[in-house]
C-alpha cells in the first residue's frame, strides 16, 4: 500500500499515480450511476470518483458513505475532462478514482453543515465546537495563529531572547483587576491567584540577570467579559535590561514588521508614527486612534468663548469644552430623524444633546444657528474648514465626555460612511501618557497602567505637587484602532517605588504584605528595565481580518465565562470541597 | 558614547577599542592602589581595571562599588601581561581599563554569594530566588531549557504540527489524580478545574480535523509531593491523526536524536530499543529500566521448587517467586553489617528480608547455605553465572514486591558500586503495557494510563474475561531510568469507548455527566488518533545534568507547594471570597 498522500498535495503532475487518501466526506453526490465524494483533510479538498467500472466494491461501500465519514481511499489520480473542471477548488482540474474505501468512522448527520458560512447560532457553534473548527475560515485562522507566533519567536530568538516560562499558581495582589483564586488543600485557608499578567515575574527574571526574556504567557481576569474579553488570553510577554523606551518600542515595531510582511504580504514602514497621549485624545477623542481615516475633532471653544447658547457657554464655563465633527459633504443625507439616532448614541457616552449645524451656500442652519454670531461662523468655518453641504455635529461637555462621545461618533460614522480603507495596517504608538489617575469616588490615585511603570525623569518632581500632569514613561502600541498591548520602563530603585506606593496611597504594611518580595529584590542591584506585552489574541483577530475574539481562540469561552461544549465551570463533589477546607455560601447550598 | 557591547563577546581582537559595558559587579578587589572588578552580564565576565593614570575619578566612584551594583563601564580593551593570564575565564587575556564608571543600582550584601557552588540551604535559596538564579550554573539551565524547546519546536514545525493553546479553566474530571479547583464569580457554587494534562482537548482537537497538534503545556496535579514533582509542570504535548504507534514512536525518537545532537553533541542511534513491560519488569523490576548497567533480576523459582528454606518455600506456593542479585566479585566487601542495611532498604518496598549467601570457592556461605541442596546450588551458580566472590542477594515475596525491592536494590547498588557511565544517554521504549490495573481496596479496575487509551487489537476479546491481560497500545518513553512520557493510540470509536467506562465501573449516566462531551464527540466522524506526551522539566534535568527537578523551573514551589519568594498561597479578603461565594470550613475560622 502507498504511503498516505495529502489532498492538497495533489496536483496534475501526478496524473496516472496511485495515491492514498484518508480524510473527512466533505459532500457525497450520486450522478448517472456514479458516486462523488468531496474529500476533506487538513491540507484541503479532492473529489473522489466511485466508477463501477473501477470497483463495483468501492461503489457499493460509498452507498453508505455520509458527511463527516472518515474515509481512507486508494485511487488513482486521473485528469477532470474540460467540462468537468472546477476552478473553485486548488484541485479542481484532477480528480481521484477510487480502487477501494473503507470506513475508518461514521458520523452522525451534523447539527449544521460543514462549510465556509454558516448561519447557526454561536451557542450551537460553540457546544459543537470541534464540528465548528472544521470549517475553512477557523483551520485556516488557527494555521495563521502558529504561524505568527512562530514568526515572532524567531524573531525574539534572533534577537538574544529566553523563552521562560513563569507560575500559573501564583500570589494574589488585588490591585487591578479580580484574580481568579485557586484554594490551596496543603494550606487550608490559603489561595493562590491566577496571573492577569506574569508582570512582576518580568521583573524578577530582570533583577535574576537574563536580560532578556518572553513568554508567550497565558493572562487571567475575572472581569465581566464583552465581545472582545476572554477569562483566559495569551500575551506576548517581553521584558528587558538596560534599554530605552525608544529601544523597546524600536524593536517592538522590527518584530511586527515581520509579522505583518511574513502573513499578510505588507511591507511596513519604520519607523512607526508616535503620538502623544494628549494628541491623540484632542484629535481622535480616543487613547487608541484608528488613523486610516480624517474626521477628526475639532476644538472650538476659542471660537464659542462668547456665545449665548447656553449649552455652549455652560460647558466653557464650567471647565469643560466644545468640539465638533466636519462631516463632510453629508448634510443633505441626515435627516432630522438621523441625527436623533447619532443624539442617542452620543448619551451612551455621557453626553447630554448632540448640537448641529448646515452649511447651506454661506450659512449654517438648524435649530441653534440663531444663536451662533456672524464672527462666530466665520471661526468655525475656518477652523472647520467647512463648506457648503458640510454637517457639523457639537458636543459641548466635561473634556472626558466630549472625547468619549465624539470618538466614539468618529468611529461610527467612519464605519457608516465608509470612510476607512479596510485594507490599511496602521499601527502607532501612544506615547507620554499620564502615570496616575484620580478616582473621585475614593478620593485617590490610582496607576493608569500599574504601580511599576516610571515616571518620565523631568516630571518627577511634579509627583507630590501636581501628580496629574506627571507623564509615564510608558507606551501603547495602537493597530487600526484596537490597542495591541503597551508597555514601559519600570521602576527599579527601591526608594522610588517606596515612594509609588505612598502616592498610590499605600501604608508601608500593605506594600510589604503585597510586594514586600518586589521591594527586597530592588535593594540587590536590580538593573534598570522595561518592556511591553501585546495581546495575541486580537493581533490574530485583525491579521485574520474577524471581528469576533472567540474566532481566535481554540475553545473560547463566553460572555458568561462558560465553555459550552465541556460544560465548565460545574459542580463539583462535597470530598473535593472538604479536602480544600471550603464550603459553598448559604446563597448557593439553598440552590 | 559607544553602543554597549556583551562582555562574553569581546576578544582580543578587540584589544585597543573603546567599549561600553553594563552589568553586575561579580567580586571587587583592591591591589596596589588599583581596583579590579569582575562585572559579569547575561554572557560572560570581564575584568575591569580602574587605575589612577586612566582616571582618578572612576576610581573614586570604584570605590564605593560593591558585590552585586550594577554599573556601566565605558574603558578600553587591552591585552594582560603573560603573567596575569586568568586560563579559567573566556575572557581571561583580556581587561578593560574603566575610563568612566556610572552607578546603576546599588546592592545590600546579598544573603549568599553569587557563584557556581554554594552550600546555603535551598529555602534561603528559593526566598531569594532571583539571586540564585544569578549563578552560572543556573542561567546556563536556563539557556538549555530555552534551546531545547525551540529545538523541539523546530522539528515538529517542520514536521507540519501547528501549535495550539488549550484551556486552563476547564472542567474537573475526578478520575486520576486531585485537581485544583477555581471559584466560579459568575456561576456561585461552580468551579473550574486547571488542567492535569490537555488529554481531553488535544483528542477533540483531532476530532476538529487538525491532524496534528502540539503544545508546550502547562499541567496541575495537586498531589502531594515528591522531590521530583511540583504542582505545575510543562509538558511536550503531541496528537496526531491517522498515524500508528509505530509512527509516533518514530517520529518522537528522530524529535529527541535532534535534541541530544544539537544539546549535548551526542549521536543517538536509531530505532531506539522497545522492550515490553512484561519484560522490563522480569529483568530490571522496573518499568523504566535504567540500561546504563547490568545488574539484573535472577529469577530461580524454578531451581528453588523444592527448598526447605520456609521463605522461599512461602513465597513460591502462595503464588509469588524468588529472584536474585548477583553482586559481582563484592563478596568480600560487603560486611553481614552492609548487608543488614540493605535488608532495612528493601522492606522500605514491602520486602520482608534480604535472604543472602557468598560464592566462596564451589561453596556458598552465610546464614541460609544450610537450606540449600547440592542440586540446588548448581542450579543457582548457573543460572546467576556466579563464581567464586560473588555475593547474591535474594528476594522471596509476592511479585510485585520482588519487582519493587529488588529493582531498587539494583539501583542502589549501580549507584553506590558506580557501575553507571554517567555520559551515557540511553533512551528506550516500554510497550505492552496493560491496559488496567486491579485496585484491591474498591475491587475495580482502573486505567492504568488514562480511560482514552485503546486496547491492543488482539486483546479485545479478553476485556470482559480477562480484562488482567489486555495490553493496551501504549508507549513510555524512558531516559537512564526516568520515564520521560508515554503515550498511546485512543479509543476513537463510541462503542469502544462506552465498553471501556463500563469495564471501569462507571454507569451509563457517571460517564455522560463527567465525559459526555467526548462521547458524543466520538459520533461525528471522529478520526483515528493518538500521541505522546513528555515532561519537558525532567528532560531538562537529565540534559542539565542536574538531580532536583526544581532547577529546572524557574520559579518553583517546594514540596509543601509554596512559593518562598513570594509567599504563596496566602490569605485573601473576607471580600473576595464573598464574591466567590465560598467560605472557609470551621478549622481555618477558627485559626
Amino acid at each position: 500500500m502507498s504511503e498516505r498522500i495529502y489532498t492538497g498535495k495533489l496536483t496534475e503532475a501526478m496524473i496516472n499515480e496511485e495515491v492514498l487518501l484518508k480524510g473527512w466526506v466533505q459532500k457525497r453526490r450520486d450522478l448517472g450511476g456514479l458516486i462523488f465524494i468531496d474529500l476533506r483533510d487538513k491540507s484541503g479538498v479532492v473529489q473522489v470518483v466511485f466508477n463501477p467500472d473501477k470497483s463495483q466494491e468501492a461503489l457499493e461501500i460509498a452507498e453508505r458513505i455520509r458527511s463527516e465519514y472518515v474515509v481512507e481511499v486508494q485511487g488513482t489520480v486521473v485528469k477532470r475532462d474540460e467540462s468537468t473542471v472546477n476552478p473553485n477548488m486548488k484541485t479542481g482540474t484532477i480528480e481521484v478514482f477510487a480502487a477501494s474505501v473503507t470506513i475508518l468512522n461514521k458520523s452522525k448527520t451534523p447539527p449544521f453543515a460543514i462549510q465556509d458560512e454558516t448561519d447557526v447560532s454561536e451557542d450551537i457553534r460553540l457546544k459543537y465546537r470541534y464540528l465548528d473548527l472544521r470549517r475553512n475560515a477557523l483551520q485556516e485562522t488557527f494555521k495563521l495563529r502558529h504561524q505568527t507566533t512562530q514568526i515572532i519567536r524567531n524573531f525574539l530568538n534572533d534577537n538574544e531572547f529566553l523563552e521562560m516560562e513563569t507560575p500559573i499558581l501564583t500570589k494574589s495582589t488585588p490591585e487591578g483587576a479580580r484574580d481568579y483564586l485557586v484554594p490551596s488543600r496543603v494550606h487550608p485557608g490559603e489561595f493562590y491567584a491566577l496571573p492577569q499578567s506574569p508582570q512582576l515575574f518580568k521583573q524578577l527574571i530582570m533583577m535574576s540577570g537574563f536580560e532578556k526574556y518572553y513568554q508567550i504567557a497565558r493572562c487571567f481576569r475575572d472581569e465581566d467579559l464583552r465581545a472582545d474579553r476572554q477569562p483566559e488570553f495569551t500575551q506576548i510577554d517581553i521584558e528587558t535590561s538596560f534599554l530605552t523606551s525608544d529601544e523597546i518600542m524600536e524593536m517592538t515595531e522590527r518584530m511586527m514588521q515581520q509579522v505583518v510582511k511574513e502573513v499578510k504580504g505588507i511591507d511596513m514602514e519604520l519607523p512607526l508614527q508616535r503620538m502623544p497621549y494628549d494628541e491623540a485624545m484632542d484629535r481622535f477623542g480616543s487613547d487608541k486612534p484608528d488613523t486610516r481615516f480624517g474626521l477628526e475633532l475639532i476644538h472650538v471653544s476659542d471660537v464659542l468663548a462668547g456665545s449665548t447658547f447656553k449649552v455652549f457657554q455652560g460647558a466653557i464655563e464650567s471647565g469643560g469644552k466644545v468640539a465638533l465633527l466636519n462631516v463632510k459633504g453629508e448634510a443633505a443625507n441626515f435627516s432630522r430623524k438621523d441625527i436623533d439616532k447619532l443624539t442617542d448614541f452620543v448619551k451612551v457616552y455621557g453626553a447630554k444633546g448632540l448640537a448641529w449645524v448646515k452649511v447651506e451656500g454661506d450659512e449654517l442652519k438648524g435649530p441653534i444657528a440663531k444663536f451662533i454670531t456672524d464672527d462666530e461662523k466665520a471661526g468655525l468655518l475656518e477652523k472647520a474648514t467647512a463648506t457648503d453641504g458640510d454637517l457639523l455635529l457639537f458636543v459641548a461637555d466635561k473634556t472626558s465626555v466630549v472625547f468619549d462621545s465624539l470618538g466614539a461618533l468618529r468611529l461610527k460614522l467612519g464605519k457608516q460612511l465608509e470612510l476607512i480603507d479596510e485594507s490599511k495596517f496602521n499601527f502607532l504608538w501612544v506615547t507620554d501618557w499620564p502615570l496616575l489617575e484620580y478616582d473621585e469616588e475614593l478620593g485617590r490615585y490610582f496607576a493608569a497602567h500599574h504601580p511599576f511603570t516610571s515616571p518620565v525623569e523631568e516630571d518627577l518632581d511634579k509627583l507630590e505637587t501636581d501628580p496629574a500632569n506627571v507623564r509615564a514613561n510608558a507606551y501603547d502600541l495602537v493597530l487600526n484602532g484596537y490597542e495591541l498591548g503597551g508597555g514601559s520602563i519600570r521602576i527599579y530603585q527601591k526608594e522610588q517605588q517606596d515612594h509609588m506606593f505612598k502616592v498610590l496611597g499605600f501604608t508601608e504594611e500593605e506594600a510589604g504584605e503585597q510586594f514586600g518580595f518586589l521591594l527586597e529584590a530592588l535593594e540587590y542591584g536590580a538593573p534598570p528595565h522595561g518592556g511591553i506585552a501585546l495581546g495575541l489574541d486580537r493581533i490574530i483577530m485583525l491579521l485574520a481580518g474577524r471581528s469576533n475574539l472567540r474566532d481566535t481562540i481554540l475553545f473560547p469561552k463566553t460572555a458568561s465565562a462558560s465553555d459550552l461544549m465541556t460544560n465548565a465551570p460545574s459542580e463539583v463533589s462535597h470530598a473535593q470541597l472538604d479536602e480544600l477546607a471550603i464550603k459553598l455560601s448559604e446563597r448557593n447550598t439553598v440552590n
